[in-house]
């Protein structure tokens, strides 16, 4: 095989992979959003089916000798060397997991979400335990096949945020950590008292007339190259080029879940449709991880969605919509949709408590990963880092060790993702000022348009042409560095509780 | 292979080509309904990845090895003697047409679907003519490949309607010609003037709930295992066991052409939904033919849809939904939906002169593939024929031998499924009324249940197991007969049209 026959025929298998990916991605969206609740089995069995042919590809040995083929070749463009660079890591790893701890981890992951969700439902960690321990085996057994470096969670970690490690993670997340606890300490000190919401009734189609609005100003385009559906967990999926879509949920009782959702999902799509679609063949125009996607739907729900600025611009047709509600001042709005308070539900945290759920989260896989905590053990271990970092303990747990659904699926490694979301987010926004000094009065006339390009121009466009650190590197000059999130959340708090 | 492991084999590639065949229906049912415009370009090439996969497997070469091991099997079940007779058919028949003829059909059904278009537009046949003579070419190529008995076209018939041949089709497709001839120029001089509708503006949420109340009274099940959509042109799809899904349109100024558009898709829906899905292992769970399926859905939009009985049971309710519409008598209306006039367009014609359209793209047909007419015979041919038989000449071209998309894809013998849809359907009815006496009553008390049973018992739970002919000769006990649907014709407009 020559050089240029090798990189066809991997350009050509990404392609296959990719057709394949978006018609799974179809039948997926279509099973959420629309199909009717007796077609739902025989549609598991289709992408079933879908994802085995996927695998297939995935460990074609034709891959194999495309990249023997390439193994000398010093001369490659930086983007031909990146697509071999992919199949070298993906073909290497889905070779190196035998096809039975592959078979054991399908099986294990079905029963753990039943027995989870079971367990959940009844409060009894003993039903789930013996699944989760499972699960936990099987995953460790992964990482000692695919082989790591340093830490055995650093296995975990590649799949998710390639090239984080639990050296770098625990450079940033104990200061991280630290900072936020004590941010939390002295606003639970603060006299500054948030009034709770206003009982309300907000009418489902103005809550869409409202999303539609919102999403347009921040440029995503639902016309002609995406849609906007309901599900009752909010999503964003492309399923190809020219088509991304998001769901949102209405709540006709409250405003705020269905807008900040809707904001949320939209900076993951217009990520999406900003891809450099120049760069398909060479399957770069994707994010270069999820942490790095999530910074783009976190910057646009909280570093401007709950930000004043925007609703200085933004509060007067908000009201407009809803006229009938008993709207407060400003200053008070702003503070009711950022007030801070400790819960045990994470998809629910306020911003200053977020990324600590997702900390106690990432202590605990470690721990779990290199053997130094038990399954019986875990219980006791996660309410006393709630109570160490929150202040709260959980009563049960179905509030506590069970609360998210990752464990069950063997999604570890993912959590980290969540929190270096908001610190990218946070240090590409510090950028950002520096670059649009006048950005905030740009908030205020309700024009998002520079915010758009400056993202499009920095990250979006960038693809996956470099690693989450090299971007970062390049857009701020500076390694990843949680300051500028905490910075952030100190100088936004410190206002609205008068620390 | 042992016959048990033939069998085995010939299931599961079975399973593997629908599960591929409900991908294809889910993204194409996406791509009409749902799909923003910039993701269809995107969309038809995972669609064509999709349809060669599908290819692959039905061209698999391990197909002709277990159809070699079951060849000298003598005690094979009905339903495994039916899978066996499937792969025989549709394997021989690919493995007989060269990848080079497939090729070429391709790249001629696309270009001819370009410049029908084209053509249609400006009403230029000469644009359209050298790719018509390429596709018909191909498809006498194709019928020569594949080889048939009798007449060529023999060949074209049996891809849509199984065992149906000219032979057959001339000894149906005369009398029914010369009765509705001769029915139509008897309406034509009646004295009885049928009124025009009064305009009035129907409100597309009021016929929403027109089309579920009908289709309820139907037992479409759209609420757990289907759906109801919207699309320019109405169509229904299975996508998989569970998912019947429908569209419909809806016109503001003419509520007809939907109602009837929904109750003809609702037909065809029924019909899927009832399928025996306990015969899926030998991909039994579908209809015979084309014809057999049309045969339901004008059965639902016409026998009963456009019948007296009907409206004597529903006409109040339509009335309720649409209080401010000026009503006429229910006899009025009965003329009304049922007023017979000869126009150009097939797709909009009445139940009599609707197959006279379908016999004279017959007659041209069996022409074309004998080689008897030329392509640029056709247009004379075309004029001539709509003139002796419908009593009026196309002004153009597209009015006339362009009208129907069908030539340009190369489906050639689709046509007389359309008739003989007809024709089963009021075949049926006869024998329903036969087992049913008090049908008629039943249809003026608003109640279609023993209606839908008797279907479904006698035709839907039938799926495949039988061919369109043993069908009908088993549910009606006689071979297909013309004179039913011109009895039924007869008998309905000479009370319209006071005969």
């Amino acid at each position: 095989m020559t050089k240029q026959e090798a990189i066809h025929f991997l350009q050509e298998h990404l392609k296959s992979m990719k057709y394949l990916e978006s018609a799974m991605g179809v039948l997926s969206w279509d099973m959420e959003v629309m199909a009717p609740v007796k077609g739902i089995e025989y549609r598991s069995e289709v992408l079933g089916y879908l994802s085995v042919e996927h695998h297939k590809l995935a460990t074609d040995t034709r891959i194999g000798c495309a990249l023997n083929a390439l193994e000398n070749e010093s001369d490659l463009m930086q983007v031909e060397q990146k697509l071999v660079d992919f199949f070298k890591d993906s073909f290497e790893k889905n070779t190196k997991i035998p096809e039975s701890l592959q078979r054991d981890l399908t099986v294990a992951t079905s029963k753990g979400g039943q027995y989870w969700k079971q367990a959940k439902e009844k409060q009894d960690y003993s039903i789930f335990k013996p699944y989760l321990q499972k699960v936990i085996d099987l995953v460790i057994k992964q990482a000692e096949c695919v082989g790591y470096e340093g830490h055995i969670y650093n296995a975990c970690l590649d799949d998710f945020e390639k090239g984080m490690t639990v050296e770098e993670l625990d450079r940033i997340f104990p200061p991280l950590r630290d900072g936020l606890v004590k941010l939390l300490n002295q606003i639970k000190e603060s006299r500054v008292c948030i009034k709770l919401h206003p009982s309300g009734e907000f009418d489902k189609a103005r809550q869409e007339k409202l999303t539609n609005q919102v999403l347009d100003m921040m440029g995503y385009d639902y016309h002609e190259a995406g849609r906007i559906d309901e599900t009752e967990h909010p999503f964003t999926t492309s399923l190809g080029i020219g088509d991304t879509r998001i769901t949102t949920h209405y709540y006709e009782d409250n405003l705020e879940s269905g807008l900040f959702s809707s904001i949320h999902e939209g900076g993951h799509a217009i990520y999406d449709q900003n891809m450099p679609h120049e760069l398909s063949d060479y399957g770069l125009d994707e994010a270069p991880s999820m942490g790095i996607h999530e910074s783009q739907s976190r910057f646009y729900e909280n570093i401007i969605g709950r930000s004043l600025p925007f609703w200085k611009g933004y509060y007067k047709k908000l009201q407009e919509l809803f006229p009938e509600y008993g709207w407060t001042t400003l200053e008070e709005f702003y503070g009711m949709i950022n007030a801070v308070k400790p819960s045990l539900i994470r998809t629910e945290a306020d911003e200053v408590t977020y990324s600590l759920h997702v900390i106690i989260r990432y202590e605990i896989e470690k721990l779990m990963m290199s053997g130094e905590v038990t399954v019986d053990e875990l219980p006791a271990l996660w309410n006393q880092k709630y109570e160490e970092y929150l202040g709260i303990t959980p009563t049960n747990d179905s509030e506590g060790v069970m609360q998210d659904v990752h464990w069950s699926e063997a999604l570890i490694g993912y959590f980290p993702s969540y929190a270096l979301g908001n610190l990218y987010g946070a240090q590409f926004y510090h950028q950002m000022k520096k670059e649009i000094p006048n950005v905030e009065e740009q908030l205020e006339a309700g024009d998002l348009s520079q915010v758009f390009m400056w993202l499009k121009e920095k990250i979006h466009s960038q693809g996956n042409l470099y690693s989450p650190s090299e971007l970062v590197e390049k857009v701020t000059g500076e390694k990843l560095n949680p300051m500028y999130f905490l910075d952030y959340l100190n100088e936004k708090y410190s206002k609205i509780y008068k620390l």
